[in-house]
Parts: structure tokens; C-alpha cells; sequence
């Protein structure tokens, strides 16, 4: 039972680790991407591109923001529950809760990656070679933004892992 | 402990019914998107288009492949399981298996269909308005499987919740 406890709190730790990684790279990814701007001379006058012209990018940032909130809710939880050695969400709701949102934001984070680097992917030789606009700069911070986002989606995969051996706990009560 | 093996059969019944829907979405998926095709008119002579060109529909095809692999070696170990009352896989190894496949799995078939539906949703207006180019059968089409494919997604997704209620079984062994 001790070394189920012990276990326990060194998971917990560990999530907590990957839970602060997350929101460090889905902080800067939406810093990136809300911020990327390109200036394009057309025959009309200048333009500016930003990161809602791109339907996709509108879509990363959605996940971003959905992600993050639940974020800074499971570190606050995770924090409280280090500190004062109780968890927040009693009985089975706590696991329940660390389920099924570790899965359903991790595919959400997953599917604003894809979206966001496919779409960058296809853009981009499109305004380079048939525009005639390069947009080098806004498309290499789109792929920072999104590998960012990759990566936060990563970490929070593994939290699904985690919350997913988690279960029994629950499961066996 | 017979509640729980009958829950346990009545969820494998589900699962394999879950897995062969996968199995029929993902078929219809790769077939649209494989045999979709569409000429264009150039001033170098007619051109034609396939998924080919499209390194977000390359990527929608791997992924569906993988996909489609994955479940049909799951079909199969579930028919047998159920057909003989034995697991193919014995112990740890089967749950495990059933756990990260379809973890994995359903990750890929989720990052598939977001950059399949994400890049067709702006490459139709690029092509439409600005190359004039309406290509609006091909784009209904990569939409087609791009939306059979999230239903796969959806349907190994919640395989895997399943497959993570079991893994009590193997951590409690």
C-alpha cells in the first residue's frame, strides 16, 4: 500500500511536470500565431495577412485556447492537491475528470497540429510559386506555432497515459 | 466476478462492432480519396489532378492504411476471442496491445482527417477563386473521405476508452 502510495504521489509529480510543459508550449505557440502578421503589396494597396485570413490557423488557435484553460485548471488542481496532500475533485469525479479531458483535449490539440501544418504545408508553395508571395517569414513562424502546438499535444498524450493507468482506482471502488 | 465477464464479453461485443465500423469507414475513405481524380485545362494541354499532389491527401492515405492494418488484425483477434473464448494474446501483452493501439491508432486517424479536411477546406476557395479552377467534384470527394475518416477516428476513439476501462485487468494481475 506504501508503494502504491509513493507511486501514486511520483505520478503525480510527473503529470504535473508534463501539465507545466504544455502550458509553457501552448502559451508560446498562441503568442507565435496571434501574433503573425505579413504585409502584401496588391494592385489595391498594401494588405495585411493576419492569422484569421487562414480558416485552419483560426482552428489551431481555438485548440490552443481550449487547451490552455484546461490546463491552468488541471495545474491549479494538481498544485492544490501536492500542497495540501487532498485531492480537489473527490472520489471517482477527480479520475474521471483527468480521463476524459486528457483524452478529448489531447485529440482536439492533435487535430489544431495537423490542421495548422498541413494547411501551412499546402499554403505555402502556393503564394511563393503561383502568387508570386514568398511569405517566408509568416510561414516559417506558422510552423514554429504549430509544431509548438505538436508538442503540447505530445505532452499531453502522455498525461492521457497516465490518467488512463489512473483508472483503476476509480474502476475498483 | 460472472457480472464482470459478462460485462467483459458485452463490451468485446461492442468493441469488434466498433472496430468493423472503423473497418467499412476506413475502406470507403481510401477508396474515394484513391480514385479521385479531376482535369484541368492548362496552356500546356490537359492536366490531371490526383491525391497525389496533395501532400496533406499522401499523408489522409498513410494514415488510413495504418489505420486500416491496425483493424483488421484487431478484427481478427476479436472474432477468434470470441469464437474460440480464448485471447489470441495471453496475460498483459493483449490488453496492452489493445491499449496503445488504439491509442496511437486513433491519434493518426484524427491528425489524418484534420489536415485531409483542414487543407481541402482552403485549398477549394484557392483553386475556385483565385486560379479559377472550380475542381468542385475532387474537393467534394477529398471532403467525402475526409469526413468517413473522422468517423473512423470517432469509432477507434471510443475503442479506446474501452480499451483503457480494461486495463484494470492487466495492472491488478
Amino acid at each position: 500500500m506504501e508503494a502504491n502510495q509513493a507511486t501514486s504521489k511520483g505520478s503525480r509529480t510527473v503529470v504535473l511536470v508534463l501539465r507545466l510543459l504544455t502550458f509553457v508550449f501552448l502559451l508560446t505557440s498562441l503568442i507565435i500565431l496571434a501574433t503573425n502578421t505579413a504585409t502584401v503589396e496588391t494592385t489595391d494597396g498594401d494588405a495585411k495577412i493576419k492569422f484569421q485570413d487562414v480558416i485552419a490557423f483560426r482552428y489551431m488557435i481555438a485548440t490552443i485556447v481550449i487547451g490552455f484553460a484546461y490546463n491552468l485548471l488541471q495545474t491549479t488542481i494538481s498544485i492544490y492537491s501536492i500542497v495540501t496532500g487532498n485531492r480537489l475533485l473527490s472520489g471517482d469525479a477527480g479520475y474521471l475528470f483527468d480521463f476524459y479531458g486528457d483524452k478529448v483535449v489531447s485529440y482536439l490539440l492533435a487535430t489544431g497540429a495537423a490542421a495548422g501544418l498541413g494547411v501551412a504545408k499546402e499554403l505555402h508553395p502556393f503564394f511563393k510559386d503561383i502568387l508570386e508571395l514568398p511569405l517566408n517569414k509568416f510561414f516559417a513562424m506558422a510552423y514554429a506555432s504549430g509544431s509548438l502546438l505538436l508538442l503540447g499535444f505530445i505532452t499531453t498524450a502522455i498525461s492521457s497515459v497516465f490518467s488512463s493507468y489512473a483508472l483503476p482506482k476509480k474502476v475498483q471502488n
